[in-house]
């Protein structure tokens, strides 16, 4: 952390501003192995506080966590003609095993649906069986080409949701809620609005009916997928004879999802709050969510003022508050308040001398505004107040500049001007079409991020598609996207 | 869970019934993919609560988490000579990647110094990044040509602690305090005696400059390693020039440790605990601790009955207790214990109609015993203390049967009996020679579990060596392991 140059501006270089954030705060490092990052204990903490919560909000949405094989053998990843072209050419595959080179190679799992299936036709008998509602946290390789901390990287780190159901009408009803209990984190947990609904055929799951996503939109105004539910119909259980006994008898094929968000949360975490001056954690997220940092000249003020500063420290972590005190000596309060800052932690405490004798701290924010002096009687309350403040505020103005960078019922030029100056989304009517979508991608690098649901969608339906003209079927959304 | 067969019972065939009891608990399953298994959701619950207690453990001694690639260069393992001797057998290796052949194979961890000494090697300059104490939570492959679930399979979980210090001193400490960290959890959590001791140089980890194990004995008189402590010396800064400038301006290279328990752990649980009806699991780890089973006949009774199970239920979830109500229809309260206890559930609660007119429960343990009427009006003050009861007379009951298969002082002649009649332990001289040991245990199958630590040791020290009569170096503990 001796390193005290500023960071690039986003402005300057937002690609360059965010890799220097991330080395600056220790969140995460380039590895020796091609296209696998290290998540360093900053980083790790901020994906075990995420963990954490969308771990309790599957439960008590039914789920029960499992764990199946890293590996898979090579023909169950052909079961699935869709899902096999889709992943087939990212996959590592291992041919030897314990010295020896193996009948069968097996494909590091890229995602799991084959093997999970496999295990479901042999768990699953009757209706009584179902539905069966499990997640897995594990590691996932995909082999990429150009990799990114956190947002694109050859192994991440992910959940992934597999339930099986007796009806379409289930699958649909799980996906959709998974959905939401994206959204719900991604706005509660992250302070990070985003924009849900169906994906087109092109950007659909490999091996899915239906895929529906959360999108939201970083500072350098390009989308970033955040999470996707899928609703994969009877593709897997047909391939993996995943039956059961209906209620009346027959036998049927189960109705599948999955869901899955991964590590790359922390990268649309950086983007969407991060300043010129570091990383901005929203209160819920942070690994410390105050920071207490002792100001003294003398060894008489040393001992005073660190004793009180002890004593603000227990008394906030009694109250439920993730609390350091940062008590390094030979290290100026300045430099300290620059490197938490740079950590992103939401409050600092400033604890002097003179608050000690009158009974105060004094408070500031990471995004900004006035110091206050507070009573050290009330903290708790006070820190708990103003931490909901700053989670509140983080999403109010993330959400303000996402509808600052959209633009609805637009024309193609306004599209092609929107995008061209890198602006943000675009909502407008759209023919349905693969041919139009495949042409404004290459033309523009702009990609339909969604078919926005309902409460997304422009007060008035479009009409034509923004294209190519003709009658349109759905709004969508387009961005470039990372 | 319709499987109504009694288990194998253990003195008719102890690993029929150790198979059985995880097919029947549902705790475990054989997956499609070689020596792979699959953890399902019983037995992901306690591999769950283990994670949790250890994790809280590594935080309070300092320790963060951070996470590794999955893949190492096959050069890596190779830097340190015994290291790459030990592993290199039983890899996995990724030959290509993304369609195409890679240019060095990647290894997936078998455990990750080499990957994580590499990355140190860049992060620690001077003593002031000292120590380094990370932890990481992950999988890792190592090729087993004979498998058993939980206690060896291809693929496992398990945490890897991995440190480094400024001195051989503090390296030391840190790798007994992480032993000792263990034993705890082994001892408190788990209600699993553990001894512990040092290893010989034929059991030590591959790298290692001393190994530190806990090793626990199995209802079957079998010992199993339960968890390990490395001092790694310099070895891996040697070989991975992991420097730092000194306080007095001097480079020198660092001293690491690393240390892991894995799934076996579960295993372990099993193997100590459980009784011919199936799992016992010590309420500290158990995913229920207590489940309620309602009893009733008429729909009146019913609506009566659910309705008191129900309050009962939330009234000791809010008094912190993990307890389940078991409200499926078409069930017989019969076959629902027979289930529970197959799953381990330390806590029954019968709830009839007599009872809820009488404002009681019926209390049944898993431990047996007379079935108590407890008054619903402090049934969470007992049920607490039922647990803690429970919790405390596992672990006496492993300690006595532990205490009554060991020998101590044995002879050649005792030490063969007892070893022929798979008896348990033997504690006895050892003159320290390699040769002796692997004469030993071709001989025998018995090895040397641990050189103990003092307070294992028996009262009188041993002159001789056992086996062959020289003078005695150390006493040690034999037994044939898992």
């Amino acid at each position: 952390m001796a390193d005290s140059k500023a960071l690039t501006t986003r402005a300057a270089d937002f690609s360059a501003w965010y890799n220097e954030l991330i080395a600056r705060a220790q969140l995460a490092d380039y590895s020796p192995v091609r296209g696998c990052m290290v998540i360093r204990p900053n980083g790790y903490a901020i994906w075990e506080q995420m963990q954490r919560a969308l771990d309790q909000m599957f439960k008590d949405t039914g789920h029960q966590n499992a764990y199946f094989p890293l590996f898979i053998p090579q023909s169950f990843l052909a079961r699935e003609a869709e899902h096999v072209e889709g992943f087939a050419p990212e996959t590592a595959v291992v041919t030897h095993g314990g010295g020896k080179e193996l009948e069968e190679p097996l494909v590091v799992r890229p995602t799991s649906e084959t093997i999970i299936y496999a295990m479901y036709a042999k768990w699953i008998q009757s209706y009584r069986d179902l539905p069966l509602l499990i997640n897995q946290w594990a590691n996932v390789v995909r082999w990429e080409m150009r990799t990114r901390l956190f947002l694109r990287t050859t192994e991440f780190l992910w959940q992934e949701g597999h339930t099986a159901h007796a009806t379409e009408a289930e699958a649909e009803e799980e996906a959709r809620r998974m959905l939401g209990v994206y959204r719900t984190f991604m706005e509660d947990w992250m302070s990070m609005p985003v924009l849900t609904g169906r994906k087109t055929d092109s950007e659909r799951f490999a091996g899915a009916l239906r895929t529906y996503s959360c999108e939201a939109l970083m500072q350098d105004n390009k989308a970033l997928q955040a999470g996707t539910s899928h609703n994969l119909g009877q593709n897997f259980s047909r391939a993996f004879e995943v039956t059961f006994q209906t209620a009346a008898g027959d036998l049927d094929h189960v109705w599948n999802t999955s869901w899955g968000v991964s590590t790359r949360l922390v990268g649309a975490l950086i983007m969407v709050h991060g300043d010129d001056a570091g990383l901005v954690c929203p209160p819920r997220l942070a690994q410390y969510q105050v920071v207490i940092v002792p100001i003294h000249r003398t060894d008489d003020e040393r001992a005073t003022v660190l004793e009180a500063a002890d004593r603000v420290r227990r008394e906030l972590a009694a109250s439920g508050v993730r609390v350091h005190l940062d008590a390094r000596d030979g290290m100026k309060p300045g430099a300290k308040y620059y490197e938490w800052e740079g950590r992103g932690v939401p409050l600092r405490l400033e604890v002097g001398p003179r608050d000690v004798a009158a009974g105060s701290v004094v408070l500031a924010r990471r995004t900004g505004g006035k110091k206050e002096t507070l009573a050290i009687a009330d903290l708790p309350a006070r820190v708990h107040e103003a931490m909901d403040r700053m989670q509140a505020e983080l999403l109010a103005s993330a959400l303000a500049r996402r509808d600052s960078a959209s633009i609805r019922g637009a024309t193609k030029e306004q599209f092609l001007a929107h995008v061209e100056a890198n602006a943000g989304l675009v909502y407008a009517g759209f023919c349905g079409r693969g041919e139009c979508e495949a042409d404004i991608k290459e033309q523009t690098k702009a990609t339909i991020r969604v078919l926005p649901d309902e409460e997304f969608r422009s007060p008035e339906a479009p009409e034509r598609c923004m294209w190519c003209g003709r009658p349109s079927v759905a709004e969508a959304v387009w961005a470039k996207a990372y």
